[in-house]
């Protein structure tokens, strides 16, 4: 007898980092240095206990927490997020674009990105994505059958060259008609932690315009900007909000799982007016809207100031651990070792020289393993795109959820085995 | 420029009652008797306050509860909730069928639907649904392109004699190979109120049992159990999970949001092997696992205890409604106007003699709006089913959310409205 799948269902195939994770589940001791988890110890318990306190003061609020709301979620949070971005951009938030009504609050940034992919890509559409790019998006394309075309990135975002390169390509296969969107992760990118200027924001939005116009639909930026609020050091950068053309063309994820709570999973996403109806219903469809009560829990850690204090706390964390991630490194691994220290968000992105494979099966993975030291190999974030050959001697390494000592054993422990595969 | 929209963003329509919803805004002094929320007054703010405080005695429980958790869902509710079910259904909780294993918590039941039916379900296949059914699925099935074929219902549950009808019919136009499955609300059926009986819950399992080596692959019976534990008389009755072949064949849903909070968003459901890791999978790509801090909630809630003793409270509440509104329409409506007591649930389903229609461009629902009282519309809970005509002479009327002196106005306004379009 045959399954009863769908397509769909039997296209979806185990993500590789399950296979990380059972990994991690069967070495106990194992130092995990690939979870892209946040920092457990600075997570706001106090925070959610006195949110659910303020909350439960009046009881007719608390009712309306604990009983549906709307699919588009909890207004007074879709005007704090929107305010903020605007805020954020350096633009005022009476602007079309920061407006409260095309903001759709999820279960997590992903929710949002599942419900844009169901919203616009058919099988066999293409998307363009960073090369490397977060590989839990590229899971949910290959889960549709979309195809992804990787662009080169470099330290301030993606290659433009490598863009139009692309686009031209898709352009003389007749491929354009199928090209629907453009993905970025804008803000200390997982897993590279480049972030994007502003000046290629601009450009990139620009050429999918000359572009579109030939494939005869609208071509989508979509700027997730999940780690954004995670910026230790460095100047801000504008999000692609604040570029013409922004309010019919970009479509901008976030979260408040990253700077407040995953268990909390919230996160948004704003977009333009031809797609705000056809999200929503789909969005109802899943599960008519966001629980309510994560979403009143978080409003009142934002109306008592906690939200906003306990947010600079959290980025000295991260600092402080990308510091001493930073420090071990440059201590033990190997001179020919590279990376580039992040100015935010949860990574480091350490190229190997090009003869050391990181892959799964590769020596320098397995004496990592059985020095019990975990990382992401690599090429897990590269789309499956044909027509380049897939990059295999970087990780991904986060200092996250290691605790200092555990990072400093960790990465102890990883230059080693560095120093062991090179020399043989 | 055309629409850069997926052929399910196309498809996916407004559901009919947003409609209402809309019609309801606009009327803010509106009685309704439309929608399927549950009672306010008595959703559990003590219970989940007490939840949260209990849950941060321990920081460090807490902060797991602030963190991501599995995919599949805290294990101790899934373990709680197959220890529930095996004891309703009289089975021992070590039985395989009542295995934590195969459970998934979901935000919602409704969530658990759908990616039960993006695993099972291409375009164009085929699931049997009752006659009338929940509209909210029919509505997913319509987004999905995936046809619908109306069951006949009685009081006791589906005509055995219509199921195999279609059956048979489908055999012979050798659409057979698209059937995937036969979708149930067992339990205080939304909108009829009718309930399942076992004898008709293992004849419908038996037939597709036959059908299905016909089909060449398994057709699934889906029992939506969303209203269960909200009975307030009568006998209990089993779940199709008590019934031979349910392991491989038996896909369970059901949720704490109507017999706790909806706010909280948690729901489940309980799968055979074959279907389990695709669903974990999709599921993941949705947003990695349900919020962790409200699985958390439930929990301590469970533990302490308050949970299981604000069911009967509930129960109570809710039998006092339905009587009030039994009493309310014995007392005003038409004499020619049938309808059953529930046993539980929170829907009163109401036959008008065939001549009265009561769609929402009818007389009677244009009269009931303009006397600012809400009703649902029967015509809106049948699929599109070309094979028959849709009944357009039922409503759905909800004790769920209207007080007590709203039930009996809405109940005087509505049995007005019958008496004038009856007359006339």
């Amino acid at each position: 007898m045959k399954s009863a799948l769908s397509a769909l269902g039997k296209r979806t195939v185990d993500p590789p980092i399950s296979w990380l994770i059972q990994v991690a589940l069967e070495n106990p001791n194992l130092i995990s240095l690939a979870a892209g988890f946040t920092d457990s110890q600075s997570l706001p318990v106090d925070e959610v206990q006195s949110a659910m306190a303020r909350l439960a003061r009046s009881k007719q609020k608390a009712r309306q927490a604990l009983q549906y709301g709307s699919t588009s979620g909890l207004l007074s949070l879709r005007e704090f997020t929107t305010t903020t971005l605007a805020s954020q951009d350096g633009k005022k938030s009476t602007s079309a674009v920061y407006d409260a009504g095309r903001m759709i609050i999820s279960h997590g940034s992903q929710q949002f990105l599942y419900t844009l992919m169901e919203a616009v890509c058919d099988t066999e559409d293409i998307i363009l994505v960073e090369d490397p790019s977060y590989f839990v998006f590229l899971g949910i394309c290959q889960s549709h059958g979309v195809r992804c075309r990787g662009i080169r990135i470099e330290e301030d975002g993606i290659d433009l060259d490598s863009l139009e390169r692309t686009l031209e390509s898709l352009r003389q296969s007749g491929d354009l008609v199928r090209l629907k969107m453009l993905y970025l992760v804008t803000y200390f990118q997982n897993p590279s932690s480049y972030t994007t200027s502003l000046r290629k924001k601009q450009a990139a939005l620009k050429m999918l315009g000359r572009y579109e116009k030939i494939a005869g639909h609208p071509i989508y930026l979509v700027e997730d900007a999940a780690y954004r609020d995670l910026q230790f050091t460095g100047e801000p950068v504008r999000s692609c909000l604040s570029l013409p053309r922004a309010k019919d063309r970009v479509v901008y994820s976030g979260t408040y799982s990253k700077p407040f709570a995953t268990g909390l999973r919230l996160g948004f996403g704003l977009l333009p007016k031809a797609l705000l109806p056809v999200l929503l219903r789909i969005k109802g469809n899943h599960d008519f809207g966001t629980a309510h009560l994560l979403q009143h829990l978080l409003m009142q850690a934002i109306e008592s100031g906690s939200y906003q204090s306990h947010l600079p706390l959290l980025r000295e964390r991260y600092a402080k651990k990308a510091s001493v991630m930073d420090a071990a490194m440059k201590k033990c691994f190997p001179a020919s070792v590279q990376w580039t220290r992040p100015q935010g968000g949860l990574y480091f992105w350490v190229k190997m020289p090009d003869e050391i494979k990181t892959g799964g099966k590769s020596p320098l993975f397995r004496r990592a393993l059985a020095k019990e030291v975990l990382y992401v190999p690599g090429e897990f974030c590269y789309a499956d795109d044909e027509t380049r050959a897939k990059s295999d001697c970087e990780m991904r390494i986060s200092f996250g959820s290691a605790s200092l000592a555990n990072i400093r054993e960790g990465i102890t422990r990883l230059g080693e085995v560095m120093h062991e595969v090179i020399r043989s």
